[in-house]
């Protein structure tokens, strides 16, 4: 922590300037099978101590379903002493309630803040709201992070955003806050149901669409089998597809991430997709998950950008014929002017002020605009429904 | 801010190393009149832009019933579009209800956040919830605080930490969160009742035994009478006292605060009177206002340091006619072994395994012990009760 000498207004003898540097690490770790025995990383630094190691452990209800032997077997074999507290969670039960349920059985367990991290096993939802959990509890109690779903290990597992929705708002309470440690383990896609990988897949397809064209061609070329397989790496040429998707989506959204980790620059290209999918979420709620109302907000702003000549009619199909591939909706009935107009001043007013829209520029590079009007919103909603339903007439 | 290059791992391709610095600045300033019409600094920077001026503005209720026409005279002056939250703030609704009702009405007002700052108006208690509110608000808006009563001026007011309560433990969900600016008036004070002015007095004393013996004289010479005049400066000599003990609390405060400002390092002299308090304030809530109960742990402390030899008889007694002097309690029945035990085991757990005590080592000085034992604990209350009960019969 750097300490530069406290400052009194050189002006007067009444006034003070403090200034202070927080620093943040983390890390980010993929890994075979985080609960291989042989996997220490949970435990933390061995030898820190003569004392039980204990736990306390927040797992998505589905995953300790699926995979409660498997964990149970990790921390009874290490001695750990450890309490699982199961939610079910989803976008619905997003809530401060839910993390104050958590907090309660924290309270019960008791921890140590500074050694005992709290381990939290599920997809981006239950990750974000005990991330917010862990910055508040006594003003901040680490957290280690292992994401079971696409999108958690993609995006939710690598940032450091927490949050909570409230008052029909998608994550209008939140922080940033880093966990310690992130462990990549794609083991556990293959228990996540074929819609949630692609919800993960939308992710994927924003790092690609705004600054990974190798990216677009490898979910091009291998996205539908990715989506058959889980990620699992059936057959080598599987194996190499899905590790250089997971890795370029990973690496690419560090890149953005980390030299923008408070969102000082308001200008972010892993915005986009995120102008008018939060209320479309939030509307849509339970019928849209949150990769979906992404790939919506996506397939719109790509015939924004086709419609200003930033994307080629061929590469407005080839996008639109990914996500169809992908089984990932590029319409939704919510998308009408009046709804789209509210998101983008709610958005508005989440940028300080002005739009700063990311439109795609062709596939792998994205611009900023600020211009975007309601009749400009109006064709191009008139467009997408056109194009959705021809490219559903073909399909069909 | 830093931005170094993303580090992947030298040792593998698939694990990143994320690492950042988050620059933290902030602003206090003592002004004669916050709400003076010629004091723009509750508008921000001028000809930031044309639009009209909004400000949400949290404010106590008692400060609203006793000094509501100033504040609205001096936006009414300023052509500010604002509203007026009103909240009867204690320690009993330092709570995450009152936090949520407080973002509802932000919700239903609607800021930008970046240049929209919320305004408090109001004590410890309201700033550490409104604090709270600000960083969570779409995780993170900007916050000006007007503290309204002593210990808002001189300790909730000057460092970063926010809070509410929760399952009956002290701000047991709560942040690290700068405000952008503070602006210190002595003015509110005059409707601050007397006992409240003496609840400020106690962290004011606090900062004198473990740094400031300078203060301490202060105190001892002119507590009584600036607790009878509020703080006004109805003299000249109290002026200068009122002045200089104020100033030099918060000097204090800010040189322990600023090179650990998110408490990286546990061992901190202005944890002094916070190491029991927050039990005893939780168990005797409403009874015991803050400084009252960090005023009880104090008065046990420094019981406990003379009987280690740190503290002499006289400065003991010293020491606790100074408390009485300011109308603080060095008693409180709910000191009992049992309770004190229960109490420093959660702030061993607060402070990462050990006790990490401050003491004073005479007056003006503070060391740090780890061995404070039960049987330690049970002789100091014994001879606190017998101190104080003697002291309650001279004054009797």
């Amino acid at each position: 922590m750097t300490t530069p000498g406290l400052v009194t207004r050189s002006d007067r003898v009444d006034a003070w300037k403090v200034s202070a540097s927080m620093p943040v690490h983390y890390e980010i770790q993929v890994c075979a099978d985080a609960f291989g025995l042989g996997n220490t990383a949970l435990l933390g630094h061995a030898g820190h101590r003569a004392e039980r190691i204990r736990r306390f452990v927040v797992v998505d209800a589905n995953v300790l379903a699926l995979h409660g032997d498997r964990i149970r077997s990790y921390f009874e074999h290490h001695g750990v002493e450890y309490a699982l507290h199961a939610v079910q969670a989803d976008e619905t039960v997003k809530s401060l309630e839910t993390a104050t349920e958590i907090v309660r059985a924290l309270d019960a367990f008791g921890i140590d803040r500074r050694r005992e991290p709290i381990v939290v096993i599920g997809g981006g939802v239950l990750m974000d709201i005990v991330g917010l959990v862990a910055n508040l509890y006594r003003r901040g109690t680490p957290v280690v992070r292992v994401p079971t779903t696409l999108i958690g290990l993609v995006d939710a597992g690598v940032g450091v955003k927490t949050g909570v929705n409230f008052n029909n708002h998608k994550n209008r309470l939140g922080t940033y806050f880093a966990s310690s440690l992130t462990l990549l383990d794609r083991s556990f896609l293959v228990t996540v149901d074929r819609r949630h990988i692609a919800n993960g897949l939308a992710e994927i397809l924003k790092m690609a669409l705004i600054k990974d064209a190798r990216l677009f061609d490898l979910l091009e070329e291998y996205g539908p089998r990715l989506l058959d397989e889980k990620f699992q790496g059936t057959t080598p040429a599987l194996e190499r597809a899905a590790t250089e998707v997971v890795q370029r989506a990973i690496h690419g959204m560090l890149e953005e991430l980390q030299p923008n980790l408070w969102e000082t620059e308001l200008e972010r290209v892993v915005d986009y997709g995120h102008t008018f999918s939060p209320t479309v979420e939030m509307h849509a709620l339970p019928a849209l998950l949150h990769g979906e109302a992404v790939c919506v907000d996506m397939a719109l702003t790509t015939v924004l950008g086709w419609r200003r000549g930033l994307v080629g009619t061929r590469q407005r199909d080839r996008i639109l014929a990914v996500m169809r591939s992908l089984e990932l909706p590029s319409w939704n009935a919510l998308l009408e002017p009046g709804l789209l107009a509210e998101a983008l001043a709610d958005t508005v007013r989440h940028r300080d002020g002005q739009q700063r829209l990311p439109l795609p520029a062709g596939i792998g590079e994205a611009v900023f605009v600020n211009d975007v009007t309601e009749d400009e919103l109006t064709v191009a909603v008139d467009d997408l429904r056109r194009l959705s339903s021809a490219q559903e007439a073909v399909r069909v």
